[in-house]
């Protein structure tokens, strides 16, 4: 590609082919040069199961081509037609609550249902035929936003296999998931059920009897989906040998194992719809940390922001529009942190459903006179006059965050000590104290080599796997820092306690034993003295910790029985340190500590006093380094430049040291010298 | 009929007949006129599909008759016999939840079951054949509070024949249903399956993939429960060729669409059990809203209360007692709105089940020293004091509030912009500002003749269907005022999106286009700026509307970045005005709004300056002018009467201008001269 | 028994061998003394239908006798292998959404399930004929927290046969149910449907449209489990002819009658796990409350705590550790109460699965330097030292306060007149009181023979059964006190309502009617004046009251139409009197009744003016008089020793009026002189 792509989902199907014009007219207003086709399109694709028809397609994908527009064509297989549900009604997933489903929404297909894959999979394989040589399709989409989960029997034959491959017979199988315990001792396959409503759950799906069954179950429903993407990959494969396939991903999103599936896309896709929070900083420091997220799926690979919408949403409960300006901040913000196309769902606006009042480029009367599209067209002109600069870059981090689905899964579901402990919730408090300190930050699994960081920060890292306390001692001996907080290091990969001291694997390098874990209502605090006097909230747990005699207290309770007690601990371990944070401090708290990890290894970012305000760096293939700075604020703030150079956007020459005057809303992207 | 009809549900066949006497005598110190029997009498009437005992009916009719009663005969098909659901299982409805229900509760038969169908036009044909001579029955009352919906297979069934009445063919369907979007292209009658938790739901009953499915599906559950009166209406009419045949509605009730009953109801009836709401003058208005409701679907006719309660319901969380003389003055209320009887439920107690604790005439123990005996008794004084002077009034409106089921029920099950606007609410809302206003109030579908009224109300008119806007514009044309709000002329008959500026149809008669539709959390407002300087908060919905240039603003927003632009507009046409309001206001906002136009067209009826003080004119047939005061506030009120004529409860002799006083509760029936 | 129980459920399948040892270690190290073994084993014990397997529990056995430790065997069947469950699904529960289970949990059998019911029962005989003749086991436990209800075919055809024995014939059912209302009047047996969400109930188990059915099924389902444990012990009892048989129960649970369970049990033991609530004397209180409940099972006998935590659960929301010396004032608080054991759950804490954060004496780790061992050693050592002094020791009531499991099912299934009032709430507000005055209070059944008490309080005794109302009456004539309140006296044996005035058996001996029961919200309060001046704020229910001429009016409401009225009321009867509470008063209004009614009788205790400082008493079988104290504050309070005596646990000899400073959490159990 030429420029950074810019587009996005084009439905034109739903529309009589005199608007095709208008369409096309628009997008050259706005320098829209990608679209993406295709999706949710099997109805009319293979009108029955006996019957194909591309018609639509062909004229489709022509007049894209013939446009210039660089095409993303999706296989369909993300929303199956009636007449499949219909014939194959074991294609509908069964629920949580056991219950068959029939025809409607989308997602909704049974992964392990034989017909519903052999179909796709014949889709895919005709579209690869048919339009494999089409030099404008840049890339291929499978599917869309794979989630969800199906406990049908179908699921429940393919867990079991799944289980046979993974544990070598029931002795290996009833110790991991503890069977003893409540009489469960398996002794035959087919008595294992997925973990539903009807079986080992009770209240919910975060609650359940045996958490080594729903874990595995997780694990497996990642699998499974996983295994759709992959067969229709191959299909693909066999006709395009060289277009990158990819599928869009979904951020922090808890059901699907991302880490387990990176390895399968030529590169790595999401779509960016932030929840709504009243707080703008809180909303752009989740999604600096989902771009890294995406970003750490394959090594810091330039990524693509595949959806992100106009103005406003649909399917919440309410849909604000973005302010002016917040489109173009967070375009560029998902630049900065290292997407190549930043695209929209959707280019004109549904007429019935429920996505009709889902925003889009162009509305239900497609004017390009309203404020949305002259916000798009202006995004447009900026992404066309960078051109090609910034493609390929990457992100020159020596922090790494890390994220680990099976602690994520683990300790959410855990019974004990605390449900009010929400991983979300404990990881995005530690990225935004790196975020606002402007730290260049990877967000990167715990297999993730970590021989290149300086720091590695670990919130709620429940479970610990195979080597990794190992790799992580190595870091610190070699003068790194590790961060690490409560309800760490409880659990091995089956989810069984470790039968030694809390931390398990943890407790040598931290330091310390964890004898108590104390659980109180949210409403409850417990204030931490730091050491350097400042003091900060604790709340939800408070672990009561018995350090080594050389371990240093950086913290300790001031209330309960246990104040006095350490609540933040430094172990030094050669030339490192490893912190431990026993409890979940405040936002201030947590800063401190962070802050004081960064300043030690100089790597708190420009502008950080700035509050609220990003800087993000970025290095093309070329070594040439770019800065972007963006306020996250309502407000102006001035500051200094921290960097010689030549901001992209206004031309404007920049100095260190000169004065940057920095409007609500506003963007640098700054080449610098 | 002699005198306001007075008396209520009476099921004696519960009770020993030793206490039929006591009943009797109880009924003549209370003036009871009016007994409704044979209600949920399935059980003894037809013990068994092949026998059938009238004896107990019998009795209770002929002892009725003796007295001197008016007799409701009730067809008893809102509660089935065990024997019929166990006989016929598929009689049992299936829930949302795609659960096939046995045998409970009441109201609960599949209205496409033929067996159910079967059995209770048959019994209604054997009352009818039995009783149909008996000159005490003044009215045939089929069925009880017909309502809820079932998703069997007979249901889906049903609805694909509905459906292809509806649609001439799959691409009319397709077209309705916008199905492209999400592959959903239906090729085959058999795939369309009712709209439940299992096909097209997420989040329950408001949240749908496709909002045509579920709205026409709706329609066709409203249609099909009516083919069930229907049949035993016909059944009554083989016998009963001229009494009157109804059943009871329950006002404000969304699963049913009464204006596609309405004509097939000889005199509409309802029960009149308002929602528990702290503020008294809310609750007068909510009910005088829905005896307008009631009234209106039928043009005017009067109507009866089938039900209230004597004193407390049973089935709330908390169910409070009237308060002394509350009886009375909503009694007055109903007659006040045009109902020509008021009846209870329930004559005697019941003395298990759910409604053992449900107000009755007679409480357990039989007695008539209690308070609410001797309010009822005095009640019935009342009444019988009256006599037949009110019968057949009607009420000369010239304001018409409209409401539409099919703009309820597709704002509720709209996906953006906002899930906390709430059709009832808004609706209330400007109705409370009528209602406070005393203006007379019509409240009409929107296909009712407009022409003979001077100010048309339309809150929340999403959808605009048939020739609507053409006939507003007429009415404006010609002198009179339409006020409408956000949200409305958002789509056509479908629910489909005009694919035109919004509000559709509507944006030529009001001068301008909305561009966007910001959302906002319940607790955000946005003070408006009215054109005589007050100021009064809007919230939930803010639309940012681009006027016309002779587009008069009568109130711009004063926060965010539409901070300046109207909020309400009036665009003069012909003779008359169209008011727009773009957005929620606050109570004080609408009243300032629907005064201005109330007063302009000098609407505003007599006593509006004495807050929460209802009064309301009633015309009788021979062209007699009544006044009803009610007094709905805890406190006295003082005023001068605005009219010469003697109320009928005191006897006392007004003339306009003499001194007031209005007790707590204080009702005034005035004769005009 | 030697000395007081003390140990806990032991699971060493769970743990390799070498483990063993330490646990011995361990349990000298804290004079445990008792283990229960066994729960849970099914699937080790009988690893298939046709096999079974004791290597297991033979060694345990062998060892723990070994030890010198009691032994108490459990039975599994609380927790059925996945064999059984797969083999026999019908032995799996149909909840109350109608969906049937498949193999999960625990807990989940089907009580009428003929091949469950078998094979528990011979798995019984089998240890029993095995295990029989060893001296160390001290008692039998039959399953485990027996509760939950099933729904399925099997149990509706149990359910008939239940009925066909409680009534005669379809009349008398059909008066039962009262199924005139509704045409709900049965003909056939199998027209009979369990109450769940697909047949009588709405909005879930607490509502239904035929209380009388549904309280008919909990009675069943009470049975139908009692059947089960009856079973269990026959098969036992053909082996052992002697040993105490028993089942761990839980307190204040809904769901279970206790009464007509206990003379099935050889003792009564349960399990200890008080609801978070941020009082401590709330707590204490709920807890002294529940020990009296299961004291008062059997006549006062002596009972066993079966089951508590060391320190934290697991399986709610937020699972605090209990504070330093709570364990021991809570235990000791279970001896005061009557306790002869208190035993754990459990002594090491299991690896994996949902419990795996349950507490336990020994953790993960195994230490024994931890603080929450060294109190279990410490609470061990003092136990020890006190031997078998207080085993036998019984509580010398003449308080007695009534539980009714009917009517604590029928107030809260009742439609009408609160949701708001729970049974529990109102029952534990009156025993607090009791609890503050340190009286001594004996929780009964409405059975129990009243003539040894001074005092009968009888909160919302909704229901009145058999000659109750008869046996009160002469209490109060000759002497005694009787309290009662709002809602008592309002239905039948079934849930009908009594055809007199309110309430019913009752009106002659309160002497009055009550005409009207208002209810209101939760925040709407009625202050009440109470006799001696002082106001207390009642809410919820406000009951209408004509008193007889010659009661006395002890507090009357001060707002509302029925300001001015009585809310309290005293009828002398003979030698005694009859109070009634006709709303709910606040704690200080309940207080202010229940000591006047205690100080009247001389009742109120020892050291009942020191606020949340507990004393109790307990009489050992030669006479000896022993009196706890137990300082529940956090605080340290200081009074005076109210008997001469000797502190068994400091050794101290105290005489009357010495002071006494007693610590936060402090225990003295004084041997009276």
């Amino acid at each position: 590609m030429k420029s950074i792509g810019y587009g996005g989902d084009y439905n034109p199907e739903q529309w009589p082919r005199e608007v095709w014009d208008q369409d096309y007219a628009a997008f050259e207003l706005a320098n829209i040069n990608t679209l993406t086709v295709g999706v949710f399109a099997w109805a009319h694709l293979q009108p029955a199961e006996d019957r194909y028809d591309f018609t639509m397609l062909d004229a489709t994908v022509e007049r894209a081509a013939a446009e210039g527009k660089n095409i993303v064509l999706a296989t369909p297989s993300g929303a199956m037609p009636p007449w499949l549900a219909h014939k194959y009604p074991e294609a509908c997933r069964v629920d949580f609550e056991g219950r068959r489903h029939v025809y409607g929404q989308r997602h909704n297909a049974c992964p392990s249902n034989p017909d519903f894959r052999r179909l796709a999979v014949e889709l895919a394989d005709k579209l690869a035929q048919r339009y494999g040589d089409i030099p404008a399709i840049v890339a291929w989409h499978v599917g869309n936003e794979y989630g969800g989960a199906c406990y049908c029997p179908q699921c429940a034959a393919a867990f079991r296999d799944w289980l046979k491959k993974r544990y070598d017979g029931f002795d290996r199988l009833n110790a991991a998931w503890n069977t003893t315990f409540w009489s469960h001792t398996f002794t035959d396959w087919d008595q294992i059920q997925p973990p539903t409503a009807l079986s080992e759950h009770w209240r919910g799906p975060g609650h359940t009897a045996f958490q080594g069954i729903t874990l595995d179950y997780k694990r497996f429903m990642s699998d499974a989906l996983l295994d759709g993407f992959v067969a229709e990959k191959a299909a693909i494969r066999g006709h395009v040998p060289h277009t990158p396939v990819t599928t869009n991903f979904m951020g922090l999103y808890q059901p699907i194992d991302y880490h387990r599936w990176a390895s399968h896309l030529d590169f790595v896709s999401w779509d960016n719809y932030p929840p709504e929070d009243p707080s703008a900083s809180r909303t752009a420091a989740r999604m600096a940390l989902a771009h890294g997220l995406v970003r750490g799926l394959r090594g810091g690979d330039p990524f693509w922001v595949m959806e992100q919408t106009p103005s406003v949403t649909a399917c919440r409960d309410v849909n604000s529009v973005k302010r002016p300006g917040v489109l173009r901040l967070w375009s560029w913000q998902s630049v900065a942190h290292g997407a190549d196309a930043v695209l929209y769902f959707q280019m004109r606006q549904a007429r019935g459903a429920c996505e009709k009042y889902h925003g889009a480029v162009l509305d239900h009367a497609g004017r390009t006179d309203t404020r949305v599209f002259r916000e798009v067209a202006a995004l447009g002109g900026e992404f066309h006059q960078v051109g090609d600069m910034l493609l390929g870059a990457r992100t020159p981090a020596r922090v790494a965050l890390l994220v680990d689905w099976d602690s994520w899964w683990a300790l959410e579901m855990s019974d004990g000590p605390n449900r009010n402990v929400g991983y979300i919730n404990v990881l995005t408090a530690y990225h935004r104290t790196l975020w606002q300190a402007n730290a260049l930050v990877d967000v990167v699994p715990v297999t993730a080599d970590l021989s290149g960081y300086d720091v590695v920060v670990a919130p709620l890292l429940h479970m610990v796997k195979g080597d990794f306390a190992d790799r992580v001692t190595a870091l610190v001996e070699s003068g790194g820092s590790f961060v690490t907080t409560a309800l760490s290091g409880r659990v091995d990969e089956d989810d069984n306690a470790f039968l030694v001291d809390v931390p398990g694997p943890f407790a040598a390098l931290l330091g310390l034993r964890v004898e108590e874990t104390d659980a109180q209502q949210p409403d409850v605090t417990n204030p931490v003295t730091l050491a350097d006097g400042r003091v900060s909230d604790s709340r939800h747990v408070f672990e009561v910790i018995i350090p080594d005699e050389a371990t240093e207290v950086h913290g300790t309770y001031s209330a309960d029985f246990y104040a006095g007690t350490p609540a933040v601990t430094r172990a030094r371990r050669g030339q490192g340190s490893a912190w431990y944070v026993g409890t979940l401090l405040d936002d201030d708290g947590v800063e401190a500590i962070i802050r004081t990890v960064l300043d030690e290894h100089d790597l708190t970012g420009p502008l950080a006093d700035v509050r609220d305000v990003e800087a993000v760096e970025r290095v093309s293939p070329d070594g040439t380094r770019y800065l972007f700075v963006l306020n996250h604020t309502g407000a102006t703030r001035v500051t200094r430049s921290p960097v010689d150079g030549d901001d992209l956007l206004s031309g404007r020459d920049l100095s260190a040291g000169d004065e940057l005057v920095l409007e609500p809303a506003d963007v640098l992207v700054v080449r610098c010298r």
